[in-house]
């Protein structure tokens, strides 16, 4: 209580003196890893390697017990909490935790928004990437990793059109009037991971463990992280206090399967230039269908696409956009009007 | 300045009301990729994935440009800041930051310790590691990756004793008066990743830029990074006012090229039971030889063998042992009289 006090009085003051507008009363912070299970191997020949430059070589033998199909969860708690409920992040494929953290320009992103609007935060690294590590392939995780292009991005992301890119920055053509911050594209790409296509059970699985953990949270789900937080959603409503899907890859089809999603407020957001790149095309039926249904049952499910709105040019990575206050703004509005906020 | 006021005041204000010890002003957080170069890959086949459930199968064609060999770097900024320089914190072979971070068993480590004793925190993942990403194996990365498996950690961490490890934690039989949470080690064995041995100079390349990147710092290094921390001071000695080497893997060969280090305070902390397993027995000597021979040539090394000093029971992951804030007062008490604090 008088901590708390004490805490107010120091966000106050440092806010008032206005300074500082990014210094802030951290509670605490911390990671763990969470879900996940032994795997063991037996059978495979040793082999030598030498580890530490001068050592000599050490017989290495890759049979034996591991931990696999873990997640990692870094929190930073903010003093006071404004929101009601911790926000977890979930990031896309083939990304890490890292997509809501400082953007790819070295400006503040998503995290940091959200952080100083007093959400305590909860940023993953889903099973297979990142922090969370990987398993032996093919052993444990069955198929090949896949690495993403740099071209990929450009085009799949819409960052700019079709067969626009270049290794030569220079001389890529952006998506006209588009908001990525294009010179730190480069700088983007070195935060891609690989991902596998044999893994969607069982991130969902440390999902599922993830909020039995943490407990009543609000989800901030981001490309093919939208099906891990429906399915997740779906699996335990009692933990999910609301959900914002931003360019989900997909969702949950219509049916009464969704009938337990009715008194979760949902929001979903889609950038601009949709039709520009056939993976949207294609995949964002799936959550504009699921929200009608959802709607027709009585639940309460909002879709912004932001050029409806005036907010123009945005891409598939919003939160690394030069705009994405603008679009954060917009979700901390519809957390306030949906009660997810303390009085 | 009136912000740093206000702060002082805040942390003073918090820290004396007592009931909230871990809240502290935060003055900036966020992260980034820095190192690494492009590469690109071309003749492989195209094969065909499903990624995202209900979606058809998409070509996914592996020729392309890559960002390669960049490692991830995340801060966090204290105010007001009692050190003189942000402290960089770089972890061993087949782990990443996590290891600074909270411990396994769930207590603050290291990082929450430095960030509290007012440090600027620099926790990072080197190249291959975490979110630092890895390439394709082994057309960029030349040679398999290899898993951890836990009999060798605990072995090697020297958490046991040899052939003292069970696949059920309840027959492992721990280090009599060891300082590892051993309930809590198969939760440490989730932050294991996979490792190469062909990446060492790259990593180098990489921590190279980040101490370019950040300035003067003081470096923590453990384990392997004994070997980057060592080499990154010789080839930067103007950006690294002091080293602080936990356990090292290895260490530079005695000779003149140590007179570049003469000038900076180096700390060597090891732990207890090094004679209980070979690869301590033949690692430790590196960094020994190391000491006496850059103490000859008038350096400011100190060796601090914890069990010399009354510390007992200290592993390999020293920053995870129950008594982690008693060794971690060590070397903030050798930091203070090292000149590295502000007066």
């Amino acid at each position: 209580m008088k901590r708390s006090l004490a805490a107010m009085l120091c966000a106050g003051l440092i806010a008032s003196i206005g300074t500082s507008a990014d210094a802030q009363v951290l509670k605490e912070f911390g990671s763990f890893h969470v879900g996940g299970r032994q795997a063991s191997l037996s059978g495979y020949p040793i082999a030598e390697y030498v580890f530490t430059q001068g050592a000599p070589p050490t017989r290495v033998d890759p049979n034996g017990d591991f931990e696999v199909e873990q997640m990692y969860v870094q929190y930073l708690i903010p003093e006071p909490q404004a929101s009601k409920y911790p926000l977890l992040m979930w990031h896309g494929g083939g990304l890490t935790g890292v997509t809501w953290d400082t953007k790819p320009d070295g400006k503040p992103g998503f995290m940091q928004y959200f952080f100083k609007a007093g959400h305590p935060i909860y940023v993953s690294d889903a099973v297979e990437r990142g922090r969370a590590s990987w398993a032996r392939t093919p052993e444990i995780f069955t198929t090949p990793p896949l690495f993403r292009t740099k071209k990929e991005a450009w085009e799949q992301f819409r960052i700019g059109p079709n067969n626009s890119y270049d290794v030569d920055p220079a001389k890529r053509v952006a998506t006209q009037g588009g908001k990525f911050p294009t010179q730190a594209f480069d700088q983007f790409a070195k935060q891609f991971v690989p991902r596998w296509v044999s893994n969607d059970a069982v991130t969902v699985k440390a999902y599922d463990a993830l909020l039995q953990r943490v407990g009543p949270s609000v989800l901030m789900v981001h490309s093919q992280a939208g099906n891990f937080g429906f399915r997740a959603t779906l699996n335990a409503p009692d933990k999910v206090k609301g959900l914002v899907a931003i360019e989900p890859a997909g969702a949950p089809a219509p049916g009464p399967e969704l009938d337990k999603l009715k008194s979760i407020p949902i929001l979903i957001i889609w950038g601009d230039n949709i039709g520009s790149e056939a993976v949207w095309v294609r995949q964002q039926p799936f959550s504009l269908k699921f929200a009608d249904d959802l709607k027709a049952r009585g639940g309460d499910v909002e879709v912004i696409e932001l050029p409806k709105i005036g907010i123009t040019g945005n891409d598939h990575m919003v939160m690394m956009d030069t705009n994405s206050d603008e679009v954060a703004a917009v979700i901390q509005d519809w957390m306030k009007r949906k009660g997810l906020m303390q009085d």
